[in-house]
């Protein structure tokens, strides 16, 4: 990779595993609205790839669906910005596929990095993490739908940002607006 | 104010005079996920009050229909944290409503910030209007949807803050998106 390469750094949006309000492990459904928002804020800050991860046939049919009416249908031309923006979106079965895939394209297994709204053990600074991007090791942060990632997956990532904070103590922020405010925080000018 | 006043920001999300893609201005109509999503991201760092200005009497009363089901009826109870985020919602006929409605509040008129995706004059830094707040001055900021503020609303501001840049040139961020990071930007911790 060149200096002039975008930022090694992928998205995933994971829909399985996650949390429901009472802690158990569920699967959500994926809205329309994280694949379009997520996609938009992920293309301005040059990520390279952006996995929805669901291991539903039907919910991968949905998503498929929506990314060709605007990649290829009759939104492409009505909307050229969101056929640009969708173009790095892939769905996928889960996480593994994600990270077999990135393994393939780096030549290396990207540093995987969670992210939650409470405090995880095995933090990474955004500082550190800006750093080991800059110096070119691919990164691959995910997050969870719901009511956030499930232990199971937590335990599989390689570290874990810090849950952001405002000047409050209301911690429901959209996992839109996380991503957002996470890229920007790791890549915004 | 103490410096343990929550700090004294107001966002507005103007739906009436923006411009459409052709640079026309218009009127846009509100859609349910700017109202939750931008509240949720402003409760979150702390923001007095999100004003949802538009001139249009059935808009008015759709965004009135929202914000009363989750803040009063079945989903206050269901979802206590929605209640909490809609709580700091105010809809207006127009910014000189809020405005008045804050130098009210404040005794002293909030200095009103613009923010567009493209460069303006009169350009505030986003440290300068950070050290503005931190020295107590109110602050509004002020977010256009459809494809952004009109000349003649952008005129009436006191300053604009730069746009977001993230490593590319696609410029195409959802104003949900852009609330979330500029809020970060300026209050995050």
């Amino acid at each position: 990779m060149t200096a002039e390469s975008p930022p090694p750094v992928s998205v995933a949006l994971v829909h399985y595993p996650v949390r429901n309000k009472r802690g158990e492990t569920i699967g959500s459904a994926v809205t329309n609205l994280d694949v379009h928002d997520i996609a938009r804020a992920a293309r301005t800050y040059g990520v390279y790839r952006y996995y929805i991860t669901t291991p539903y046939v039907d919910q991968q049919g949905f998503v498929g669906e929506i990314i060709s009416h605007w990649r290829e249908g009759y939104g492409a031309t009505y909307n050229p910005a969101r056929k640009e923006a969708l173009e790095i979106v892939r769905v996928v079965d889960g996480l593994q596929q994600a990270i077999a895939e990135l393994t393939a394209a780096y030549g290396e297994r990207p540093f995987v990095v969670g992210t939650s709204a409470q405090a995880q053990d095995r933090t990474i600074a955004f500082t550190d993490l800006e750093r080991m991007m800059t110096a070119g090791r691919p990164v691959l942060l995910i997050f969870g739908t719901a009511h956030g990632l499930a232990p199971e997956i937590m335990a599989t990532t390689d570290a874990v940002l810090p849950p952001l904070q405002g000047r409050t103590t209301y911690n429901h922020l959209p996992v839109r607006s996380a991503v957002a405010i996470i890229l920007d925080r790791l890549l915004g000018r």
